[in-house]
């Protein structure tokens, strides 16, 4: 695999990344047919953060942030980075400095398949990051790796524009040619969500309203009462 | 193992759980000789949450939660839906319209041996939680499983009716004939340690508090001086 | 090996834990030249705490606190508890009593692979502890263990009288004859730091900061643009 | 919880046991309708050993093997030691002198939730065991626990007297009252497997035997060809 | 995401995989400029097998293996079966008739991302598996996924038709279009390497034979001896 | 920390790593107070490996063996190579090329704390490794680390020139000069050990051997009878 920088990527429109970024992780997820869904070890650096945005995407090494420093000059405002990683490694790959240079180019957040220092940093700055691990360990800067290819992170392929949303339930990708669709489905979902909370929450049973029990009955769940006795 | 539905489990008496309630996790499990704890990896969705209440338990399966759904309806106010799984999974069985629908019953919080999503809602709406992951995975309602038999949760086999307590440090379970002489026990450590806690503030050492020196130069403990030199 | 307790251990400097403690975990793991780094399992109870001191050190074994009693006595102001344990374990083998004692005798902070209990009490008090788990699982006091030898902690030898800097990015160790250069080094890196941040919070770019293109070109990265097409 | 040794196990029938032994792990999990299996972090600490016998259930320490020492007393000809403990440990509880003394007793395996050590030695001797973990990590003996109460081992509650089966596949575990009815519906699994392996061998489709095409399709399974070119 | 079954897929040609599987996944994938390899909890049910084919794709959901039996349809001789799963997953997904069904097709080996059971039989069978673990728990068939559409397993994104190489290294693939440049490179290296081999054997010095020490003295390595003393 | 190789090593004298290793580790494990053994995580990559020699350390980084080739060179005939890592990671550091090279000077195997590859070659050539994964993943050779100073591998502190021994239960590090000590307490339980095995194979209990009933009586230990019923 050669190692390249791809310039020019084909980002998913704003619009479509803004309707999606508003639905939040699980609804998308749903929305995708329960597809683009990473792994739940990533997990954001200080609780409530949340960003919406187009892939750029880094193949790195364990132990070396090289091609990070590369990628920073490839984002454009509204971009998320995305950073895959050739083996299993928690070493801190990315800190106050680096998100300083991302957060002066726009780029909403990142998502990491490593570890990330600074942590108080990152959260006073407000800038979200989901990782795999918190861990000051530096890194070198030897190894080459590619920019803007696609990129297996947390289980998932990122294409490069993409879109990406994260929040406290973790980070999900939806392909550009599948955006407005999810979109539209996701809308749906949200709006039907409303109307469940107000049933549930007035003391309606999801059995009831999911018109579950015959299924249940035809699987052969069987209700019984607790024998008497002590 | 048929699937079942238990209805009119005997539930441990209310002001039982109310006291044991009072006394935290640490302390019960210690005057519960030391057992009932599961394990570590269950973690609070959001710090300083507490429950306590009794034991509706659910058994259900990898990327299933059907049978959560049907536990809802057996539910009764003071409760704790206490879910377990035939093999580990972290997929997000429960989020905030089930939690809405568990707080409209009375419920007082969530154990469960998997994921869970709405991870922000949750904590907003107050609903206390305690599970191995948080995550977006949406799970399918095809397989039977079983609600209000014993079921083993994060190393712990729990009985319905069974008292719950949770907090930051973990969740213990305490059986329903065992919940008097444990509270009382537990209250009484509780009273001891205040008093432990203004010794040791004052400056008092445990080694002598705790008479630990005999037994530590009986077992052979020697004390020395660090060598002169560099 | 003998189960025995060191006194009089030599200890770095105060002045010296001072500057170190000022410049943060992943300063000064950077100006030891990337070493002393405890593994990154090691997780702060509570986010936002800070510790600097000299290790006071014990071995303990699996579900064993009784050297932690030992080596309250050999703590002095200024120092850190660092606990290492014969074999990986959860249990909660500290909690608010000992931290009272400990706050009673000046001690910093606890450092700890294992687990710890009382979470939200530690949190309260603000004794700031990292530790492996959470775990309200208690402990006998049973096997013998030490204090002040030199321990492995989360992957570090840990000599009695080390600086120990911990922070939410994790906790580092530095020798008491290394302390002095790691001192100056960090300082020299942090102020470098502060002119770096500015740059590239106008937008320039770490690749011509640190003069990166050419060795990018030599390694053999290659510029492309995405083909036309969909 | 009182530390007691419970004597005069009711044992589960020798027959059935010899009857469920020869069903093999999965099949007589599949024949319990899916329960009583083991988490698969178990392993065989030799490949190809069996075992098939009546549980003595031990509750220990981590750290401490002192119940297994008063627990091989309770063992009698047919019975599989179970070793559970009340948290994660690998220390070596158990290695060749204590096979020695089961092996004398008639002791059929020994299941264990934590470490094991001599494992060369349990090889040559043609003992089998199921162990989390090999470890030459020695214990101590301090604390009490319990022999033949009921005992949770890796994620199964095991009551003294029940049936354990263990092979390449792991450990399964069932009920004494449920023995006769698993026995024969495993029976009847088995014979009904050998006709679908000559079946499958000779080339039919699982997709024809079982007759999933219709519930392929009414759930929404597309086919479709791959599109021409490159 | 819809759920399909893609007929007619274009497979890597069978000398090309001949080649590429001769030279082994250590050499493959240097050769393929390190990428492509599967994480190393991937592990061969029985050590010694090897296997090399195309990739038929396969995704499943935890704890139901439906879409494998709709996978075997479509293998076809010198096919390898490649499974994801949307979730960590252990669950037996695949047993011994299956692999009777595969063996039948001409399938040399199976690549799984959750579980397997019937491990002797497998073994017994010739019948080549790397695997995430060992399981007998069952699984159902509710839940559709997908058949050669592009998966990532075990940190790969394997595309329908890939070559997939496996032994007890691990497993790595290749895409269609890479498969004779890798072909080529791994045979130059292979051949490099018995040169190399003879000489090591002989006592020459990598240190040497690689030219390292003039970059090592670069780097700023250096060679001291043992002070005097004790 | 500066990049050293230190030459000149005092190893511990050959006749007293015979001794070791002919106990195994098990025994030294025991005879050394039960200290410095590896953690269980460190695996034989073919079973029924031993292993005796004396320390030749390596300190690499994630993704790097650069240093293993460097440290070589200062291998003698009767030593074992034991490599840490500054951070965790699973790369194929080790393969058939640098096992060759070790065998040539006489090298009696290798602990290392990360991954190794050809390991199919490894236990054909006899040359026995224990490591913490096996994979093919490649390594650059780009970052400069030390060889013969102290290193923690798998949580001991190995310093160079001291005894390593190695089995199936795992790897155990001695002192230069403990060794004699250790020795002669291993060899003193070994014989007794017999004496114990042919007691117990004849039916003896460990309660009675060990004197064991009267401390579990005093520590509250009750023995009862299952009441009757079903």
């Amino acid at each position: 695999m050669k190692n390249v920088v791809v310039r020019n990527v084909k980002r998913t429109d704003a619009e479509m990344v803004k309707r999606l970024g508003a639905l939040g992780v699980a609804t998308v997820h749903e929305a995708h047919g329960r597809s683009g869904l990473m792994k739940p070890y990533l997990r954001p650096v200080w609780a409530g953060g949340e960003a919406a945005g187009t892939a750029v995407t880094v193949l790195t090494h364990p132990g070396d942030n090289w091609m990070i420093h590369v990628a920073v000059e490839q984002c454009q405002p509204g971009d998320i980075l995305v950073v895959g990683c050739s083996a299993d490694n928690t070493d801190g790959m990315f800190g106050d400095l680096l998100a300083t240079s991302l957060m002066a180019r726009g780029v909403k957040g990142l998502v990491i398949d490593a570890g990330v220092r600074d942590a108080k940093s990152l959260r006073e700055m407000g800038f979200p990051v989901w990782s795999r691990a918190i861990s000051a360990k530096g890194t070198v800067k030897a190894a080459l790796g590619s920019v803007n290819v696609p990129v297996v992170c947390a289980g998932v392929n990122v294409i490069p524009g993409d879109v990406v949303i994260a929040d406290d339930d973790g980070v999900v990708v939806v392909g550009r040619k599948d955006a407005a669709d999810v979109a539209a489905k996701g809308e749906k979902r949200h709006a039907d969500e409303d109307g469940k909370r107000r049933q549930l929450a007035s003391g309606a049973l999801g059995l009831d309203m999911y018109n579950m029990r015959e299924a249940l009955a035809k699987a052969g769940l069987v209700y019984l009462d607790q024998p008497e006795g002590d």
